[in-house]
């Protein structure tokens, strides 16, 4: 039973839990999901969002996915079949439609493989990729086209690369982790002690460690720690062009969305939600299952896992101009006060005076 | 006539329109374009803004390209060539000056192209660049050093990837595309679905299309659809470190500024302007002919076309201690008030209640 | 003596200043730097920063690098070495601790360097690099895997480039600079020209010139100028997937922290500090010595050094559905004054008629 000869909705059933609305419809076969309003005799959809209920009148899918809430949307003669969750539904079944290919080993004659590179059984490494001195790569792990994996790097077993990786030397990535092309992993912190007017470079001496079953995505980087390690947990899941300084520690099964930059030593804790272009500033620490959201900076640490938003409203320019005048006008009233009546702001404020201190430091 | 040999003046207002102020110079030759300041005798330069009319004064250029309404700030003795829009002059005489490189054809020793890749006359393959099965390379396609062509990718003619680019399988490159060092193209969505806390890799089936005369900055990643392609119009034109996510569908002629972020399933008009480092929230749609200030978020659908800007003003840090400890009283004064009253701050609020939903899915 | 055999104490402070608290400590041979917590009897570690005071209690470090004014905090039997900036004096240490590799020269077979490129002695070029036609390529010049010099790029001595770095054609690059893997120099700028519904290319002639002893971090993007080059100064350090926009100059000492964007034409003093995440719009000059924090937006000329900010402060999102629907109604509120009064906001408001034009051009 594989992708290309479908599975009957009967089978999906038996394998990934659920209600059939209609049993008859047990022996209909389907070959892949599409998006509801694409969905033709032999597909299936799903619903996990009440945005697409209205969808359903139309449907043509073989069956559609969905709450038991969201039944009395679909009409008597659409086949359902009635989930917990719809969305951990589809995902199981797609990974049986779209199974990940796995790596067919092999060393391609143009990569470039050190002689004391340990290489287990069933790795592939693609044209132009460099394994250097020492590397030990598990079983199964698949080296993309043009990747440069350094000395010293241990790779655990199942883990893919896709084209264009660097891994740093030293660094350890866990077992069944997928990073995407052009991540960089295990560059230097960016540490400097200003002496003067001269920066003066900081040996960044600690290694990357990543956990097992985590993704990272494309265009990503990560920094090597100053003194200890920079750590990713297992199971978390990192998106596209993420920054992450050196020395911090992510707990596990995280997920981060694109574009946020992490300053150095930051400790985020398990199971936090952060959206895209967030911030998070260094020195600081943010509870487990804390979610902040797109474009939001972190100043300081976070002690009460909640839900947490900083960004200003978007409005039309010249409603803007206003806010910004109205801003500026209250911070020229409150200074005045201030000088008549010697207020300080310390106590209520987004930074304490550590702030001053990263803000000038700049070993994000 | 060519480049190195120049070109007259009357050659260029005789091909690109425009007003001679002086009739004895059409036979002035000229060789590039410069900055105003740094303009000799040999060298055209242009004012598009009021910021550098003041430099006409001593301009030692052999002409300056200008509006009618700018020539009272030019010196009798200096040749200006008066023209509807200077900077649209300057673009097209430049392109004559410099025009871009062609394909000369040939295929690297050290490039692996796969046997059944369809290639083109005149495509030009570099080293190190690997062709995957079943690819097909237009006329004149041009494959920079180290770039990773993966299987079935379709690039249309005179397209040109600079070094170490990567496209995923299955992805279409329109006719014309310029795409700059480093882009990732197709990479997976960032698409999980939560179980617990677990996050269930959701398979990426869609692709990414790309349409004719796009240009796609350094770093850009642009990834593939979960079930549907993921979409950028022609003529689009992104700069770098660009993100942009699952689904997302951009109409033509857009201008994106670097660093801008596009959650999943976004969908943007025509003709729309971005800035640069703003963010755009996921299952959102922008109106044709939308503009973006740089920094601003997007964080619900833009119906009606207009200039749009959320940023918190610049001020120095004590000044903005201050706003930001205000703007933190306000809401404990508007939050006293809310148990009083019971109010509700939905109607008048950014997002509604689907943020909390995207900001908990991070399908971004 | 090296980095195996380790230092005395003695030999140390010999060496870089300080003074040792026990005497008899001097003959003490120490190995490494750790961080406070994790230090043993071979190791040292130091306090810079008040918030590490308290974990000299229980420090057991050959000795510990502090300020004077922390002597009082540390048990009388801890060694310890006050000097004036313990940060500084650690960079120095650490650096003879961990010295930088050197490049051993060699050009590797899988290297492929055009006839006519000119490589000085002690040259390293790894697999898979590509040197193009009359590269010039200084002393001791180290070329990572991967990486693509272009015709006529100058790489002054010392230079080392990590994995993956394209440098673009004509590019200068001076001596003793560190650039990380997957950093794109001398791309395309940004520069389009509308005309009506279409944007006409602008060929970018300029190049980008990186001063000596400059950093440039992972991922970063350095676009080549229009007309005249992109200018970074001397002793620069740029962190990772910073986007610097074409004709950007920057002054010299600069710290920049990841993600960074420069809009194009921005003119950056000397010794700028800019907080990670910050945005710089175009056409604006900011004076020596200004700090900019994480994440906020310079959208006029800074003639002024100091310390500035621009962001919304982190809430609950509870709390920040109120501050943005404050925000809102005094817009509203205003709006109304304004009708009835004809107030303007220009005089006052974080953008003057300018910042239209530069949103609307998108030359960044």
């Amino acid at each position: 039973m594989g992708s290309d000869e479908g599975y009957t909705l009967g089978e999906l059933v038996d394998r990934l839990g659920g209600d059939l609305s209609l049993p008859a419809s047990s022996s209909k076969r389907v070959y892949r999901f599409t998006a509801i309003e694409m969905a033709g005799p032999q597909d299936l959809c799903f619903v996990s969002s009440p945005r697409y209920r209205s969808k359903l009148t139309d449907c043509k899918a073989a069956a559609v996915i969905l709450r038991a809430g969201d039944t009395a949307h679909a009409p008597t003669d659409l086949t359902t079949i009635v989930v917990a969750d719809p969305y951990v539904w589809y995902a199981r079944a797609a990974m049986l439609f779209c199974p990940q290919p796995k790596s067919e080993g092999g060393i391609h004659p143009q990569a470039v493989v050190a002689p004391d590179a340990v290489i287990a059984a069933g790795v592939t490494i693609e044209a132009g990729a460099v394994i250097g001195p020492r590397a030990r790569l598990g079983q199964g792990v698949w080296i993309g086209s043009g990747c440069v994996v350094d000395e010293d790097v241990v790779i655990g077993e199942e883990s893919r690369l896709y084209p264009r990786v660097t891994i740093y030397p030293g660094c350890l990535i866990g077992s069944r982790v997928i990073i995407h092309a052009g991540v960089v992993i295990g560059s230097d912190g960016f540490g400097f002690a200003r002496d003067g007017n001269v920066w003066i470079k900081i040996p960044q001496t600690g290694r990357v460690r990543i956990g097992d079953d985590c993704e990272i995505g494309a265009n990503t980087t990560i920094d090597r720690g100053a003194l200890e390690d920079t750590v990713i947990g297992a199971g978390c899941k990192l998106d596209n062009q993420i920054q992450v300084a050196h020395n911090v520690r992510i707990g596990e099964g995280c997920a981060i969305a694109a574009c946020v930059g992490i300053a150095g030593s930051a400790v985020i804790g398990n199971h936090c939600q952060i959206g895209g272009g967030a911030g998070i500033l260094g020195h600081l620490e943010i509870a487990d299952h804390t979610i902040i959201s797109a474009m939001s900076l972190v100043t300081r640490s976070i002690t009460k896992p909640g839900f947490y938003t900083g960004v200003f409203p978007l409005m039309p320019n010249r409603d803007w101009e206003y806010a910004a005048a109205g801003l500026r006008r209250q911070v020229r009233l409150r200074a005045q006060s201030r000088l008549t009546l010697g207020a300080s702001p310390s106590s209520d404020s987004g930074r304490g005076a550590d702030s001053d201190h990263e803000a000038t430091r700049y070993e994000r």
